[in-house]
């Protein structure tokens, strides 16, 4: 279909055009529209029923939406943005540069401006930056009937109709009512009646993630924003923070391996935009490594005394790095989940020193036997016991280190992720060779 | 509240408990629930009604399910799996040991364990073994008045009537209408003059990650579930696809860190099964790690010659293993996302090369900085010249198989996160090792 479209934009096919969009699906077109030349789009933008453009334009890159604004006449962006639910145009004016948002600004019927204004003003990643103004309001005492005409008269503009809000004459709100309940009801019932007054809402600046997670705990389709005086404002569903979760978990993993999240995805950053994300890290942990780097020259002497023991410089690092990756991913990812806070400290020690204990024995016949029965001769024994405990202390204590520091970064307000992970391969790095060193001396005699 | 439920209990204050469970919410609930002792929870579930008790067993951990099961007469089990929706009831048997999935199948009514059965026989993970088969069906015949009369009998028993489903005599598919739209139409329109003839399906054995990957994209709230002859026999709702996100994160997470995913939480996972997800990963990159060791030991020589290079090797081996990590996660989740694959491996050559030049360069420049102004005297500047080199080319290096091995594990039908992933920094520390030591015999001529 793809190459059908500049073929029939050509020939000026208009209503072969129309019946495509609304016969396929606006997210596959979308993909398809991306590829079309600037005049191509605009003309198919122009003859499309003002509904389905804004609908295309919503699912368009910020790339190809600012280049139709730039081309499209003020009025036509009018009629774009006056067809856009309130969260589909902060989504967009948050990718655009500042000279689009105030010339969309300009274009738009001042109420119109207020309400974006005020979305605008909420901080990014907050329940108010991504909740959608558009929902039906009832009152406690409509009727069914009465609730059911004012749905069909909102029902165009809201963005659900399956829930809808109750308020009082103060716009406090009161319950929520699902539509199927409307249905099932008598048309003379009040809503107070059948309304449910058990709502779940969050404040305007509630943490997004936060958002997701109530929806997901109480398998909510729907969740209500308040503002500071408890006036029902926006409302937040359950789809949207489907793209809000993968979003926070891809920022999650890029932080455990020591990357500073950015917003977009591989092929749409930058360059420049992804070594400043990289470099930070890289820099931090390389000077961090120094560290390990001096522990190996206050050692020297010891080494060249018995210069088999570099050889098993590496194994017993990589070793202690990987336990200690593994038990703090574990933890993190608990915390992000919220299945782990600061109370449960003793548990996690307690099970991270099992897990240690289990493994670290696991190790330590493995590697004794690699050593001592495959190793060259110059292995002894007492050099196989003490590379094989090594491996086993160092695991335990990295096992330790990996459930201890997550908890204790997100006790003082830190980010568990971007504070911890990134760190505790450093750390373990030095505490294992120091382990090694300690307990060369003391059973080597070197 | 939680210390008023046994009091209560004591007291048999059987209407003040039903009230609470009426109007606090129910996921709350279950968790001052499973603090109860045994008798005092089976007391609760007899008096509450049926489908308060079968939606707050929904919500109970396994563990607390299969207690209660053993406790309650095969006539109450009967009561509660009568009220639970059939996804519910898979998710609670796929947690159960065998004997109790017998017990419950031979406590269900036949037409029930019939539909029961077949749910069970979806692989995990599959949108079979997630979907509900509790939907409302329509008739492209049906008048909007007929639909509603319909929606009203059966909303009682469904899990969503914001959408319904419009099928033919052979139950074949042919278009959904949502809630909303039958409220706006006319009561003599047809239904198949309103209903959507684009549909979104997947089938029974369709990977639940590419459902969740479906809704996401094309902001559903809902989506069909199809079996080989192309009838609707499940639907899944974006509220159950977001525990569903936030699972395969986790496994992804896990995966990467070198853990083989578990199914619980952190909590909830024993020892032994911790103990059994880490260990292999461990054994692998410990064997693997010899390999470095082998090297070390190959150039042992060497570095006795010059006992300063050794003080390096962390930082090298560090620095390398970050960049690594950093480039292979963020293309990880890139194909985990479906923003990557096979066909971007020049884009993402070209951009890895591109970054560890510019990233290589600021550590070249801070790292002889840090050796040779702020170093011991014995760092010469050709020392400091080959240490900073090897940086920057291993970097570069590490960036390029970050990048390309999670394609190529991809194309070959591999996971990306567990084949790739734990490899990448053993694999990057053995080259940047041969690095270091080709770079000091070329260059320093020891």
């Amino acid at each position: 279909m793809s190459s059908l479209l500049p073929e029939l934009i050509k020939e000026k096919k208009v209503l072969l055009i129309r019946e495509i969009f609304d016969e396929y699906n606006i997210v596959d077109l979308s993909e398809i529209f991306s590829e079309l030349e600037l005049d191509e789009a605009i003309f198919i933008f122009k003859i499309l029923p003002k509904d389905i453009s804004a609908e295309l334009f919503t699912y368009l890159d910020p790339l190809h939406q600012e280049r139709l604004i730039s081309a499209l006449s003020s009025m036509e962006v009018k009629g774009i943005l006056d067809n856009m639910f309130s969260d589909d145009i902060i989504d967009f004016l948050e990718e655009m540069p500042a000279n689009v948002i105030k010339y969309i600004l300009d274009n738009v019927p001042s109420e119109h401006r207020k309400e974006i204004n005020t979305l605008l003003s909420y901080e990014e990643n907050t329940a108010g930056s991504v909740m959608s103004t558009d929902f039906v309001e009832l009152y406690e005492k409509d009727t069914v009937e009465e609730a059911i005409i004012k749905i069909k008269e909102q029902a165009e503009i809201a963005e659900t109709v399956n829930v809808c809000f109750v308020i009082d004459q103060k716009r406090v709100l009161v319950g929520i009512v699902n539509l199927r309940d409307i249905i099932v009801a008598k048309n003379n019932k009040l809503i107070s009646e059948i309304m449910d007054k058990n709502i779940h809402y969050v404040y305007t600046n509630t943490d997004q993630e936060e958002v997701a997670r109530l929806l997901s705990k109480y398998d909510l389709t729907t969740i209500c924003v308040l503002n500071d005086q408890n006036c029902l404002i926006g409302i937040v569903t359950a789809d949207d923070v489907l793209d809000i979760l993968n979003e926070e978990a891809t920022e999650d993993i890029h932080k455990m391996s020591g990357i500073v999240p950015t917003d977009g995805s591989y092929l749409k950053t930058g360059i420049k935009e992804m070594v400043k994300s990289r470099i930070s890290w890289l820099l931090i942990l390389m000077i961090s490594a120094t560290f390990t780097g001096y522990i190996l020259q206050y050692f020297e002497d010891k080494l060249s005394a018995l210069a088999i023991l570099s050889a098993s410089i590496p194994i017993i690092m990589s070793t202690a790095g990987n336990a200690g990756a593994q038990s703090s991913t574990m933890v993190i990812r608990g915390i992000a989940v919220d299945d782990l806070n600061i109370k449960d400290i003793f548990i996690v020690l307690k099970k991270e020193l099992a897990v240690g204990l289990l493994c670290g024995a696991i190790l330590f016949v493995t590697n004794f036997i690699r050593l001592y029965i495959f190793g060259s001769k110059s292995t002894t024994f007492s050099i196989s016991f003490v590379v094989s405990l090594t491996i086993t202390i160092s695991l335990i204590s990295a096992n330790l280190a990996g459930g201890i520091l997550p908890l204790i970064a997100k006790k003082l307000k830190m980010d568990p992720a971007s504070a911890a992970a990134p760190l505790i391969t450093t750390i373990v790095d030095a505490t294992s060779l120091i382990i090694y060193f300690m307990l060369a001396i003391a059973i080597l005699k070197i």
